[in-house]
């Protein structure tokens, strides 16, 4: 079967055998299958469809695209978390010693953000010093030794990923569940790790805006993951608002510390203790209230915060900032949006602060593009919250301080204020898969 | 609006503004709209479809892109016609005389063949020092002189569509109705005839199989060139089994000549005074009952040859051929198919006999492939006619004697032989416009 019959299929809308879509993907990784044809069969993939047991061989053609990691020499079970991100979401550096105290093993990989706000790479690199580049020994060395490593995705982890994103981001083929799905799923499958939870995050500050999408996504990615061998398990978030109070990089990395000395914001302790109590219950066949229990005292015990120091260190940053959050990089300027009128917040909409902080160089729109990490916004209101007139909403962060009032004209827009009592929304929405 | 938007409006089946697709074009033509974003377009054009304003929008858009013909100075209605293409086709070296004496002017540019079999440009050069590459002033000229000019298409020509299909051809997404009439259309309108015929060609040696995909694909056409301000009309016509007797290029040439001297197939014969009949009726306004008294006349006159004569001597061809067709390319080598059985032909497929046609050295499979013009089939038995075991059913002609025989094991399966009387169809199934 040749690549025009393979288009040919997808057009009229019939399924592939596997082997169709192995062809496919290693053609297009050799250079055989050429740009023009991979992007009329992702436009074909959009608009028909792909069934399961096609998803699952993309998935799998894409993980034998390129290098794979193998973790079964490490102690204890290996777990994976993947975000489909969100603002203000820095849950991953809440749970990383969380979980590695409590005996798992997490050896991850991450992305770099590309969009509104900075990844989880991004942000461990406004901790000075620290190295998110590791080789394959000293990150296997590492995860051995302290239950943790986190770095940036290496250019053989899934070749073909790359190269399909590349053409999925100037063709319209982004926002299409399977090619989400077999993109997540290829990297988290490469990665190696036995157990992986996907918070699928739903809402007006993420790609998803429907719960109904979120929960197909969520199904496809369990389903993707159990068919490969993996345990997978699936939460839905909400996203209307931020997570926590902090969005940026610097910023976030001193939230994510507070949490971890016990005094972070309500919703990110809560959904970083249930997250790693998810994990830690799939992984080990725990019951769900023990692991939720174990998570608290690790928390609490000062473990985490402990183990948050050992990992900086272990990856060359300073972990003096754990103690010290201003040695984290500060902002040139900083401009608070003030409140014009009293009342409750009744919603604080995450993608216009998200947009807020991209102006103020959180995040980078090409490839390239380097971020500032002391820029952000800190939210000083968020909904449920009563606010006088007068009063600070937010502050604004940057180094580039003409960005300030365009950001700041951007930020006021994303409350809304009135009379009425509102109580916050519970962060989980669902849980899929447990 | 971005390519990207563009891109996104079709995946989600939407109507684009003629703004949208003449800006989507344009980029292409000048190299700003990429390859793989053009061929993500098509697929979703394929799948989703094009209404007849979006489908007019493109090919005005696609005539845009390049030069186009004024035919007004020439004198008598211009008029053009286009065959979708089957085996054994040359109705145009037929038809161009007798309308050129029928005071109609003929300015036409037609392609080479890319298939089994040669485009009437391979045939036209067959005739020994016959010129197809004419400047724009030797084709006017001639046009305006002895009332006919033929020649290929210049680059200059529609060049959206000569990058349009070029992608086509190799993402699956060449059989699509408006996109199959935007670029027959847009070719049609550059060149400047007010009026103009279609000939749908349905059956198994046809790329259209079935009546009603014809019926919508004639239809289409017509509304894009009435649309366009040109008298647009189409006939349906049969093509189950080749044209004529003969199938290549120096045979086809010499079956149109003896067509031109009152002793061609009756049903080639029939059907080139039907159609020139139908276009100088709706050319002139005449009554089609007198259009075909006129073209039979004309043919019956030796007028007709005498036109063909003065057409191969003005674009520079040894008009000897047209007394002596002998003077035309002939083979090494010849084989005859022998009919193994006695009783009436039930069917003659003409796709089989294509294929042995190509295997023998008429068309090409790749741009650039060499054609071989003496090579060809000459079809001794049609559907209807009586044949005894032992009777040649068809002589096979090359240059590469080494294709014989496997050619000949090609031909043979194509007819089918049984005692039953058959009757011929009609060659015109249905008339749309007229």
């Amino acid at each position: 079967m040749t690549t025009f019959d393979i288009l040919s299929r997808k057009r009229r809308g019939e399924r592939h055998t596997s082997g169709e879509i192995r062809r496919l993907i290693e053609g297009f990784v050799a250079g055989e299958v050429a740009d023009y044809q991979m992007s009329a069969w992702l436009m074909a993939v959009c608009i028909n469809g792909l069934e399961p047991d096609e998803t699952l061989a993309l998935t799998e053609a894409m993980v034998a695209s390129g290098e794979t990691i193998d973790l079964l020499g490490l102690p204890g079970p290996t777990v994976d978390k993947h975000s489909t991100g969100g603002v203000g979401d820095k849950t991953t550096l809440v749970i990383v010693p969380l979980l590695a105290c409590a005996g798992l093993t997490v050896a991850k990989m991450s992305g770099r953000g590309l969009g509104l706000t900075g990844g989880t790479i991004d942000k461990l690199e406004a901790i000075p010093g620290f190295r998110t580049s590791l080789t394959r020994e000293e990150f296997l060395d590492q995860a051995k030794r302290i239950g943790c490593a986190l770095a940036g995705q290496t250019a053989n982890l899934v070749p073909a990923d790359k190269k399909i994103y590349a053409l999925r981001d100037v063709t319209a083929t982004v926002d299409c569940v399977p090619l989400i799905a077999a993109s997540v799923m290829s990297k988290k499958l490469a990665c190696g790790a036995r157990t992986i939870i996907l918070d699928i995050k739903v809402g007006r500050g993420a790609f998803v805006h429907d719960i109904e999408s979120a929960r197909t996504l969520a199904q496809t990615m369990i389903e993707i993951g159990r068919a490969a061998g993996r345990r997978t398990i699936a939460v839905i978030t909400g996203m209307d608002e931020p997570l926590g109070r902090a969005v940026g990089n610097a910023n976030e990395v001193a939230e994510a510390i507070a949490t971890l000395h016990g005094s972070g914001p309500t919703d990110l302790t809560d959904l970083s203790l249930d997250l790693a109590a998810m994990l830690h219950s799939a992984a080990t066949a725990s019951p769900l209230d023990s692991s939720r229990a174990t998570m608290s005292e690790i928390l609490h015990s000062g473990a985490a915060i402990e183990k948050l120091r050992q990992w900086i260190r272990a990856q060359g940053g300073d972990a003096g900032v754990v103690d010290d959050s201003g040695m984290l990089p500060q902002p040139l300027a900083r401009l608070e949006v003030i409140c014009q009128s009293t009342g409750n917040v009744q919603s604080l909409d995450a993608e216009s602060i998200a947009q807020a902080a991209s102006l103020l160089g959180t995040g980078r729109l090409r490839l390239g593009d380097v971020i500032d990490p002391s820029a952000g916004v800190l939210l000083h209101k968020k909904t449920g919250d009563p606010v006088q007139a007068g009063e600070p909403l937010a502050t604004l962060a940057s180094n580039r301080e003409n960005t300030l009032p365009a950001a700041a004209e951007l930020a006021n827009g994303a409350w809304t204020i009135s009379s009425n009592a509102v109580r916050p929304s519970p962060t989980i929405i669902e849980t899929l898969g447990f």
